[in-house]
């Protein structure tokens, strides 16, 4: 058996319909763990992935998420979630204000602890940041980000952020993993 | 003896200066230490102390500090190096833009670890966020913030700021912390 270790029942539900269609059953591992402070997805995700293995002795995964944009050096980057609970999408239009360089990307990053070590696995999407917000669905950042090739946000078509999103780009990863190594969990 | 660890030489050589005039002297452990991810300014400063005196069994502090505005809901908070490494206070500025609540307080954290376990001193500074930049003074946001019942930013009066400053407060609760418990180091 394989557990997503996570504090955010969303993220595991969301996880959980994804990785069925693709025959991989995931439980829940209800995790509370002080994160490290770091500007990498990758050195959060490691930490926590260790911590939670230690805990379960089964193999498990964690997630860590940002959007990084270019013309503010990479912000809110490691620290979205957070920046989104203190401004709101609206602060970062704001900040985006007069900024003709629009570039960003959505990134996630999975730990997958086993008792071999950590493996890590990547996803992306590209985009830029809209002028103004548009669209009801999805949360955070969705109204104002607009994936590379479109011209709605995540939020005006939450089928198009399914396809296209990060989250689930690292979650293909992860699955494409677990069948070639054939490993049974 | 009493060490200040810290990975920042200013940081030392500030609050050397002022502990000195005191009566304390104090030495540099220069010290990396991954931080944990907290909003408080507390937690951050107790797991750095605990992780120093483990690491150098002698009396130890460490300190952290932040800019918490009211309208923003205290951002940047224990995020402000970071925040302002990518943003600058221009960035503020522009987030701070047509609010009228301009209130905002400098705190610091010291965390002082002995064999007898561990001790907080706070410090704090309230003030305004400026509608404009002014001064050359100090550094990062100290060309925005006019401390309460003063008319100047902290870039525009930097005996102004040593007088009133966060740490400077911070540094004389530890001691008369010190002072009062006779402590020899």
């Amino acid at each position: 058996m394989l557990y997503f270790a996570t504090g955010n029942k969303n993220k595991f539900q969301e996880a959980k319909r994804i990785l069925a269609a693709e025959g991989v059953t995931i439980r829940h591992f209800s995790f509370s763990h002080t994160e490290i402070r770091s500007d990498r997805l990758e050195e959060i995700a490691v930490d926590a992935a260790a911590a939670a293995y230690a805990r379960l002795k089964k193999p498990v995964f964690v997630e860590d998420s940002g959007l990084f944009i270019d013309a503010l050096r990479g912000f809110p980057g490691t620290y979205s979630a957070w920046t989104e609970g203190k401004l709101g999408y609206r602060g970062i239009l704001k900040l985006m204000k007069g900024i003709r360089n629009r570039k960003a990307y959505f990134g996630t990053t999975i730990a997958l602890a086993t008792s071999k070590g950590i493996r890590i696995f990547r996803g992306r999407c590209n985009g830029r940041m809209a002028l103004r917000a548009n669209g009801k669905q999805g949360f955070g950042y969705d109204p104002i980000f607009v994936p590379a090739g479109h011209r709605q946000t995540f939020a005006q078509s939450i089928s198009l952020k399914n396809k296209l999103s990060h989250r689930y780009k690292s979650l293909l990863a992860l699955v494409r993993h677990l069948k070639n190594m054939r490993i049974r969990l």
